[in-house]
């Protein structure tokens, strides 16, 4: 009986995925899309991208979002400006955009080259507009218990929708998010606090890791150093989150490399109860949360707009 | 020997004095500020206090700030608004200030009453004024890793002066914030973790508070219960910041109450290495991190009128 109980116990942690819950949120999005175009001819959601210079890894990014667009219905438009271009050129152009009734969404595919500086660049698009939730308005809304923000940053977005679709209680729980960064560990952090979990916010600091992952119900890892979090370490019953997308030399490869995440994986999903796999997990969330942001901001300005003029 | 070990071990704790750090920030200031009037004849820190109706005991705090503010070269002025004022009216004040080159800090006394919106009437505030650290835009950039606000909140900026006073390291530490209000918990949270500390969030929904102060080297309380945390759930040698400020009934004493913290204190002194008593600790901070804040303002403006008109 012992033995039952101890198979019970170490049974492999239930799979959140991330590819099913995303094409169910893609599909509703397609639906609500359709309908909306079908109900005003004129609604038409768009996402300017702007990108600086050529980088492989961003135009790669950007061809998967105009892809994903242009599957459910929001146009997804590219400006392509070149390496060199001036920080106050650049700044032109977003306003321009800012000023376009006809985008909803703006983002400025990062990194950027050196000589532009990214905050200014970031604090630039109109916090209306500001589908990446990277804005400190929307940032500081986030944090705020008084606020909401008109966006939060689409992958710690993303985390919230697969813990919501694995029915993941989150009030009361202890939590541990790994990672501090603006767009991941930061607003994750302020996302679970608000849903009334008690969070616990680790980084490259912290001392000792190992103590306060043992105690946490949930885990948020979000910081790029491959398996860094020992399966063993892992709560009986812990719901996992996985973030890290790390590539790691593997011989028996094509391409010569394999992706893991910063959770010893196969150790971790025989105590886990729920664990996201990398890739496959939170991966595929971020893409469509930043859809569901620019459907949320088209509908928003249709709304004002059929509200009419305002008189202030 | 070992009975010696357990008398050194259990002695009181430090006691983390308001009063003298306040003091000597105050005096820090004073001659600071007359320096620059030397300099600078045109050079008038002010700050101005909107209060809205007349509650006896915001009447009491503005009185207290216009005092302090006199003692060290602040010009603390008061536009009293009737209680039953609109929101536009108020808004409309707000709106002079803001554009009134001589007034460098503006804070608007809460509580205000119901008809009016507290957010709508804190974001109309200048955030170039905000001394109080209440807009968005600077709670942002407390939260945002790569960003600073220009002024942080007073009572968090003061537990934070307390514990550079006292020679307290952050980094690396293991952190309870006990409390998330915007005005203490949350950006006590925030500058604990920008100074390198591993922070816990605690609230009224958090499960088990005594477990997670038991591990605490830093514990920070701003609940708003009478000795909430009990003495013996403090770690031996850790520091307490008890920021709780709590009338409770007193037979003994001519006002009939007297004030206690969140922490129980008493015992609580013979486990932790520094301690603030209440009141005396983080009480005296606020007022004192708001002239410092008006101070900044001044000094701002005074090098913008420096560096002449910029061309934009
Ligand atoms: N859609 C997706 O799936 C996305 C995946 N990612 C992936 O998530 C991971 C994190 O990304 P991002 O947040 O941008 O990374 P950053 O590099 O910006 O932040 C990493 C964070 O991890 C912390 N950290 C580093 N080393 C350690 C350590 N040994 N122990 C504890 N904490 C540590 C850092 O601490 P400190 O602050 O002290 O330096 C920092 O806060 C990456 O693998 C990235 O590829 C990111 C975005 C989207
Ligand atoms: N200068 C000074 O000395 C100042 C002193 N204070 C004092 O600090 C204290 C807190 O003030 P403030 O932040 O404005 O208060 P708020 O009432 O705004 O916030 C109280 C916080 O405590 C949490 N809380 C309530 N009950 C419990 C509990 N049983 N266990 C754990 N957490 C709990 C609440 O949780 P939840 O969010 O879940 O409701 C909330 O986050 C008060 O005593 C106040 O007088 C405040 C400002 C300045």
């Amino acid at each position: 009986m012992a033995s039952t109980a101890a198979t019970a116990a170490n049974a492999a942690a239930r799979l959140i995925d991330g590819k099913a819950v995303s094409a169910s949120v893609r599909a509703r999005l397609q639906t609500e899309i359709a309908a909306l175009k079908a109900a005003h001819p004129s609604f038409a959601p768009r996402l300017a991208i702007v990108q600086v210079g050529a980088r492989p890894d961003s135009s790669l990014y950007v061809r998967m979002k105009i892809k994903a667009g242009a599957e459910i219905g929001i146009n997804v438009t590219l400006d392509t400006l070149p390496a060199e271009v001036t920080q106050l050129e650049l700044l032109r152009h977003i306003h321009a955009l800012n000023d376009n009734p006809e985008v909803h969404g703006i983002i400025v595919q990062l990194p950027l080259p050196k000589h532009l500086d990214e905050s200014v660049i970031t604090e630039a698009v109109s916090v209306a507009k500001d589908v990446d939730g990277f804005h400190t308005l929307n940032m500081g809304s986030l944090a705020k218990r008084a606020a909401h923000p008109l966006f939060t940053a689409c992958t710690p977005k993303g985390i919230m929708a697969l813990l919501k679709a694995y029915d993941v209680q989150l009030a009361g729980k202890q939590a541990i998010v790994v990672g501090r960064s603006d767009i991941v560990g930061l607003p994750v952090f302020h996302l679970l606090q608000k849903a009334n979990a008690t969070v616990t916010l680790a980084h490259s600091r912290t001392k000792d890791l190992k103590m306060l992952v043992r105690e946490a119900e949930i885990v948020i890892a979000a910081v790029g150093v491959p398996e860094l979090i020992k399966g063993e370490w892992i709560r009986q019953g812990a719901v996992v989150i996985d973030v890290g997308t790390n590539a790691v030399p593997d011989a028996t490869k094509k391409s010569g490399q394999r992706w893991v995440g910063d959770v010893e994986y196969a150790v971790a999903k025989m105590r886990a109860s729920a664990i996201t796999p990398v890739p496959g997990g939170v991966g595929p969330m971020t893409v469509c949360m930043l859809l569901e942001n620019t459907f949320e901001a088209a509908k928003r300005a249709l709304d004002a707009a059929l509200a009419g003029p305002t008189i202030h």
